[in-house]
């Protein structure tokens, strides 16, 4: 148990949604995102699909979706893009230095110094929050390096330290038609399914603050090594947006720090600097800030030590109830959370939010 | 881990059910119980009702009911009087000192020093034990609390520093006819739903030991702190009477210290002094017994921060599916009670045991 | 949390399954067991039956049987010997000091120092690994404990400190048929199912390494007392072999650890020495080497105070859903552990080590 405190880094104020927006505005993503001209959209790499079904850890590429069946896409006015039907060439292998490296827009895949190690550093300035962009070359290069057999461990990090990453996109949440919250939530969901049942050795390495959904994907790794950097805290920190973080966002926690602590920190939005949430079992090791990629190599040579099949079938048999409880309810999730955003009190308060944001910064 | 060690606060004795009814003689409520005059019944607040379903969280009000149905009533043979048809005005408002204070008979209902939080003191001396009077007090008290716009944390406490509450009451379990039996482990349950699920935030401030039904009480608050007095004990003690506890307390300690502390815990009938409670979780904070109440509010005001609708959706989602498991088999529970309470064997002992309590006090 | 680093005990290398094997070499049983002339058989004590049903801790005594129907048993070829049709004097009582000793071949039973509780000693040497024999003698053995009013505890040691128990017997697994492996398996559930819903207190004193089986017969009592040796190491290391723990097995650990704690342990295969066991949960006490037996006397004695029926009733509310998932699945839990250690690769990496093993040693 930490010592009873206020959560780190807010200020507490009875203001409601908009205050807690405000709270978090060091995450937000620049103006830009709501001006009128369209930032650059994720080179979407497949074609619509009807119908497909929730992706379990078998299905080799389960893509996120668009809004789902061709018949949706038709009717939605505004802000989703007309799509290439054919699928452009993303990842596409350079020699560096004799190593491969995949060029993506948000995602950097480089090899590591270790045999069989890649590393995953997150490029999306200035706060790497989860675009649907990102989130879409993510998944694909995620999905390149559990098919390519001489990869067997992953290291996710950022390119930028100071800041892992801020979770979620607000600007994907406002101002858009209920197609494309849909189509993001799906990507979203399709991100956690994808990390927390991956059958490669994942380990972050987490050199910057990691809320709200940079800490689900923390979470979703095998191991967790963190700077130790007071200013790098680390938790699901919804509530204080007024938001709620999803049941299946709370399964990973508890699975993770029990119930008992799980509680306490989703209710509160609590984030944790490094000492703290290494006490309550949020991260597994803290090290200095200049050895916490050195430190993941040794940890990922520890990990890959183990004989695979019997590693990667120990791991599912931890994981797969808790990713199943998504896969069989997850158009009823997607419903649950394209409801909530739509809704006009939260859109207001979104809004506003990131008008005074773009103020601010114009 | 606690060192091993035996239960504090008990000597050990291979001599049964009475025995260890014995060994919580400082617990039992006075004599006068069982002298033939009644005491003062509680007056009970709602005419009989039928078919009441399981009370869940989105029901405004579920009292506990008297035996059910109408027809079992009445071929109840006393201890269960006639009850009023009209709803009495309990728990009416006075103004003291420009405040409101709910006047009831055992439990104080009073506003703290801070906006928006009330105490409720328990007043059931000596051992503030939960009689059927009390917990129906409680429930009403808690529920206008719940109804009442200008409240969102309650802290519950004692009256009378020394014993926070000595839980269940055994002369409701002695000497009674299987209707009242029932009527009481209805309202037992209906605490627990009301307190586990409450959209306030509730905040126990134990200043006192805290056996059995005392320690559900404080692990179905979202936050408990407790005087560091070491007679201060608190813990799921039931085995030692020789008695279970239900499934449901079993939830509420595994959810709180994990699956291990509590099967130990739960087996030994452990009462856990502050240290020792704080090292396993089954409280977050030991403070000095002087400033209980002040901790309570400090930490009260760092709960009320967050946005409310996040915070009760947030909550919900952690316990909704443990208190399901007690809606949906509530008759059962009721039923399991009432049975194992009737056995002769149960009643001989508990009915010598409290003679003997009469004998000594009288 | 324990500190990250190589799981103790072990060298890494990516050698595969043989390799693995040969890191456990120690724990292996001696070469005779491949040798042409069959080695000893358990006397198995009871005829064939047909279609007897899951053993839940109702049932008094539900044998591990042989290969199911005696159909399966007419084509099995090879390995399996005709069964007795008559039940044989196991664990006759002899007169030892005025106190009753029952001689068997692997497990000794004898009663300690205080009174209503007996020890049972593992002797079966090299390491003491869970032959069929062993295992048949060791359910035959808790089982007349259990039916013994005059018992109501029982402590687990080995006859031969330095070894707890190595775990399941490698030679039962290797070179037989499907008859056999389904047999070896089913007597391998008996022994959790029998041990984890014991009526009986179960304490472990852990007098020597505990890997694998041994560690979950440690976790499946009530208590475990290891010896301060940090060659004593204890944890289910299943995936350093390059197979996989069954889920009960896992369900046991995470019941004991939490599930992030099982969740790494079970992955990495980590093996605990005592100190770090303690501090992860997985053993209760760490003693001097000549304590363990004089601690787990008097811990036997804490346990023993408590009124019986209650601490029974207690301990099957924790314990029955687990059991019960492995009691609801049982035939297919064997068919799975058939298929996989039927397996050709499985089948030679196995016969490969235990041939080196017998060169080494002859």
């Amino acid at each position: 148990m930490s010592p009873a405190g206020p959560p780190h880094g807010f200020q507490q104020d009875p203001g409601g949604v908009l205050y807690e927006c405000l709270a978090l505005g060091c995450w937000a993503p620049p103006p830009r995102a709501l001006e009128p001209e369209p930032r650059p959209r994720p080179a979407t790499p497949w074609p619509g699909r009807d119908g497909a079904g929730p992706c379990g850890r078998e299905e080799k590429f389960c893509p996120p979706e668009g809004a789902g069946a061709p018949r949706s896409r038709q009717d939605g006015a505004g802000g989703v893009e007309a799509r290439p039907a054919a699928r452009p060439r993303l990842g596409r292998v350079e020699a560096v230095d004799g190593a491969r490296r995949f060029a993506n827009h948000r995602v950097l895949v480089e090899p590591a110094a270790a045999a069989g190690v890649a590393v995953m550093k997150f490029k999306n300035p200035p706060v790497n929050s989860l675009s649907l962009e990102l989130l879409t070359e993510f998944v694909i290069s995620l999905e390149k390096l559990e098919n390519d057999k001489s990869f067997r461990g992953v290291i996710l990090t950022s390119d930028h330290p100071g800041i892992f990453s801020a979770g979620l996109d607000l600007t994907e949440m406002c101002g858009r038609n209920p197609v494309h919250y849909a189509e993001y939530w799906k990507a979203v969901q399709e991100l956690w399914l994808r990390l927390y049942l991956s059958n490669l050795v994942l380990v972050a390495a987490i050199n910057g603050a990691s809320p709200a959904g940079g800490c689900l994907m923390s979470l979703s790794c095998d191991y967790r090594i963190i700077a130790d950097n007071p200013k790098y805290t680390i938790g699901l920190n919804e509530t204080l947006l007024g938001i709620i973080a999803p049941f299946w966002f709370k399964d990973t926690l508890v699975n993770t720090v029990g119930h008992r602590t799980a509680e306490r920190a989703l209710q509160l939005g609590m984030l944790f600097p490094p000492a703290e949430a290494l006490q309550v079992g949020m991260v597994d090791q803290v090290v200095p800030e200049d050895q916490v990629q050195s430190k993941a190599l040794s940890v990922m040579a520890q990990w890959m030590a183990i004989p695979e099949h019997a590693r990667q079938l120990t791991k599912s048999m931890m994981r797969k109830a808790t990713a199943d409880s998504l896969v069989k309810q997850r158009e009823a999730d997607i419903q649950n959370f394209v409801s909530f955003i739509s809704r006009d009190s939260i859109q207001k308060s979104l809004h506003k939010y990131l008008e005074k944001l773009k103020q601010k910064k114009g």
